[in-house]
């Protein structure tokens, strides 16, 4: 991978690091803090969610965003975003504000509209989230006829598309999951989802116990090929085999990402009350990060590396 | 319950009974009959899913639906149909059309304009689905401020609705699992929501694991308060004590509705691989029925009666 791909998305992982870190040191909620970290990758044109969001077929954004209190398991989530810089605080407030959980397309944008004086919500027009980059995707997307979740993978040229059937590699759906000193645990998920996606596809990501789960013994967010992980029920089974079958967070992570999702489909990132980390992926790389408040963290993006 | 209020719901349940247990005899497939029998449901008024649905906070419908073949776990599901008789229908030819699982709100009524041609699609004006029951039933829930997720309740005077805080008792979402002999599971599951909701809102019927689930092992379909459903993946965790814990399908389904889901919140219908039946509810009544290929058949309301 060239340094021009990856340095800006590993640098940004260690900001985050910095931020989630800072704030749990400074004594914020778990919950708080997946939504901070959130919204910075979201910011950050180089993540497929908020800005340099892919597009629909239609050239259009359609963001999904979830978030995820372990102990309560209170939750909330948006599909179809378009105008919102932060799809993740849109579902924090459908979580806080309505007698809801989740909230899609027309009536999540009323919805935030009405929440304009809500700390951290901030609407700009959808051509805020449209990279030049994913414009081309979108061409050469549509060009093959197919439907990507590839992000960070090179635009392909068009004679090695084949090489590339299903995207795999590192997916650009971003997603945070936090357990505090006193075992409290929160997960939050946001993307653009698919490349060339028809408007309207829900995907993984909003879907609780599929690409987010937070209960009191872990907290979990996956990243993907979103129908793998809808089907597999991704980020809830983590969690059964824990509380079901005597697993530790890794060994039910690594289930489910070797037994139940399909080769080059799937990846996760989870957290444990007692602080264990895991993040496996079937996929080629995933970009990933972890740090602890003693000051230990990592950066990896392939198989092997100390990330693991 | 009056009779006026019981009869119509229990004929069209023996109605459905026969048609399923006769598309079974014929050799069609356990998915093809799930269908088949929600859609029956839909076009019934007196549950609440296709024409009977209740309405929004604006006065709208908007319909979802859900439908999963257990052995492929192949699966589809739509938000947000405001025009099309079936959702059910639409949700399985997402499910067999798109490269997606899960469409919702404008692009899921584009879809289903685009595939009009389509065997079973027929689309009809939004004012097809409003019954007057259910402007009542909305000016009252308007008036007492409240989101009401009971259906087949009397429509309440204002002085009772204190006593029907969360419109408890038999809930209108309709669902059907289906198990034949070879083992073969599907489930599917169609309503309009809650009273009162939001527009936009996202209940736990289109969400697989939530509301809706088939592998290998059973097939679920659940109703009663989404929210309540979602937070605790109601369907996929029955099948999760199973292939988890070794529980057996009575076992794992009275688990889920006692201990996982508070009380007057939820129900659901099962079937596994074996043939055996559960239709465990924590709320005051749930209309089911049963029926199988050997003539056995049951209707019910109440807790203590046969169809338990």
């Amino acid at each position: 991978m060239p340094p021009e791909r990856r340095e800006p998305r590993e640098a940004a992982l260690r900001h985050c690091l910095q931020i989630g870190v800072d704030a749990i040191k400074a004594g914020r909620s778990p919950l708080d803090v997946v939504e901070l970290v959130v919204r910075e990758l979201e910011d950050n044109p180089h993540f497929n969610a908020g800005k340099g969001s892919v597009l629909t077929s239609n050239g259009t954004v359609e963001m999904e965003a979830c978030i995820m209190d372990g102990n309560t398991k209170k939750c909330g989530a948006v599909s179809g975003i378009s105008t919102v810089k932060n799809a993740i605080s849109v579902a924090k407030l459908v979580m806080e504000k309505t007698p809801h959980i989740y909230l899609g397309f027309d009536g999540a944008e009323a919805f935030a509209r009405e929440q304009a004086f809500s700390d951290g919500m901030e609407t700009v027009d959808s051509s805020h989230f449209i990279t030049p980059e994913n414009i081309e995707r979108l061409k050469q997307a549509k060009a093959a006829n197919r439907v990507q979740i590839d992000y960070t993978q090179p635009i392909p040229k068009a004679e090695e598309e084949t090489s590339l059937p299903n995207g795999d590699s590192q997916i650009g759906t971003v997603g945070c999951v936090v357990v505090d000193g006193y075992g409290n645990l929160a997960a939050a998920t946001s993307t653009g989802g698919l490349v060339n996606k028809m408007v309207g596809r829900i995907g993984d990501t909003p879907i609780i116990g599929a690409g987010t789960y937070a209960n009191s013994l872990c907290a979990v967010s996956a990243t993907g090929k979103g129908e793998a992980i809808i089907r597999a029920t991704v980020a809830r089974d983590v969690a059964a085999l824990m509380e079901y079958k005597g697993l530790s967070l890794k060994d039910a992570a690594t289930y489910v990402i070797e037994e139940c999702t399909p080769e080059r489909t799937a990846g996760l990132i989870a957290v444990s009350a007692t602080g264990e980390v895991t993040m496996p992926f079937n996929t080629v790389g995933m970009f990933r990060a972890c740090a602890t408040e003693d000051g230990d963290s990592e950066v990896a993006i392939w198989h092997d590396e100390p990330c693991d």
